[in-house]
């Protein structure tokens, strides 16, 4: 059964492409009470304009917060920032969206180089394992706020961590996709992602914290580029959905937008 | 069919436990042809005693190269040295031996931070990634020297690179190793050194180089700890066998010391 998503909800990477339209649609969909924090590198920088418009659509309803996953620093801050906003509340959804890929075009291993291994590890998976290990006293706090009448049962309503990972963070399907693009720190990032995905799954179950990645499709962005099939709007329609239904079984899992399951 | 290694070997992290005894038993067991670089961080320095007294016991046999997996200019000048003495030769296994694990104590999240992260995942990541990157045009020139009469059949003894593993490798079975032993850097390092190994397999299969993970067991070292069912000894037997006997269908997979494969 598929509900509405509710309660304090943080999403990285929201100035462009999938994280903007993930915080588009919570805005839309969610009720009065659920707040968006909605992080990027540079808040007022011309590349979040389309997130500053957002805001001053739904007003009192997404908090920008200055946020660069490279710096853990910035995520101390940011944290910090979101604790005091928050109170005495809890935190109910942090969904790992921010990534990048190096080298930014398609190179194979001969242009690829060290910095671009160490700085996509350090963006996409040494940031998520820092920001839910600072939050970890929030989400868990959520979780205990829900536990009666729910009992024991996991969801995207009561408290989780989404990691935005992709179809080829897949191991076992790298030999159908390595052709198309070869992305060596991009693809070592992401299956250590998914690693990280499935340790906290693991280490925070006992909390009812659930951990779910999500693949969000091939999606026309400036990542995906041009020739993508999916929309923003279709691939995070599909995320919300499947988002809105995960429960237990689908902790420490790698599911696509729409819920089915990919292998490691 | 399993037949002796031979050729041109480079072993990584080799003056204690598995490495030291890798450079060992393949001492032993190679003909006189065959040609042994032994690689570690600090060849003058007491830890390495043991790896001296080697090349002592097999005269001309072993060469020891200084190599700092976590240092781009060591790995090239190791690369350097190492193209030096095989002049128009080849080069024709590389096994990735060398790793850490940070924090050296078994750690909870609460006690892991970004050092231990990136520290871990440039050495048993971009360590072997440049590696072997480096040392392509050397693997390359073995796998063309062997090409008549094998047709395209990959073994260790024509062209290959082995990457060390280790079965808490496995996103998989997470959940049935994650209670003994946390270590997030370490099994995020591994899962994304799995990723790289099926990358490399498929980059460099035109190139008949073959390129396979192994799990070496729970062995009884430094870092397996005292508990550890297997020896040293015992576990390279495994290995080497294994290598032995390695062809096309391995290529790209996760395999323990007896051979079997392990899940991703």
């Amino acid at each position: 059964m598929s509900m509405k998503l509710e309660g304090n909800i943080l999403v990285t990477g929201t100035n462009r492409g999938i994280g903007l339209e993930l915080v588009k649609q919570l805005a839309e969909r969610t009720g009065g009470e659920a707040h968006i924090y909605a992080c990027c590198r540079a808040p007022d920088g011309t590349r979040a304009e389309a997130l500053r418009d957002l805001t001053t659509q739904y007003p009192g309803k997404i908090t920008i917060i200055k946020l660069d996953m490279s710096e853990e620093d910035s995520i101390s801050a940011a944290v910090r920032a979101v604790k005091e906003q928050i109170g005495d509340g809890s935190l109910n959804l942090v969904i790992n969206n921010a990534a990048i890929n190096k080298p930014q075009t398609p190179a194979p291993l001969s242009a690829t180089g060290k910095e671009d291994m160490m700085e996509v590890y350090e963006t996409n998976v040494v940031g998520p394992f820092l920001l839910a290990k600072m939050f970890l006293p929030l989400l868990q706090r959520a979780a205990e706020m829900k536990s009666t009448g729910e009992g024991d049962k996991m969801s995207c309503r009561r408290s989780a961590i989404i990691n935005i990972s992709t179809l080829i963070s897949s191991i076992e399907k790298c030999p159908e996709t390595f052709a198309i693009a070869q992305m060596y720190p991009y693809r070592t990032s992401k299956a250590a992602l998914n690693m990280l995905t499935r340790c906290q799954a693991e280490d925070f179950k006992s909390h009812n914290i659930l951990v779910t990645a999500i693949h969000p499709g091939w999606v026309r962005t400036q990542m995906g580029g041009e020739q993508a099939p999916l929309t923003p709007l279709e691939s995070v329609q599909g995320i919300l959905s499947t988002m809105s239904s995960l429960s237990n079984k689908d902790c420490g899992m790698l599911l696509d937008w729409q819920g089915n399951t990919i292998p490691w």
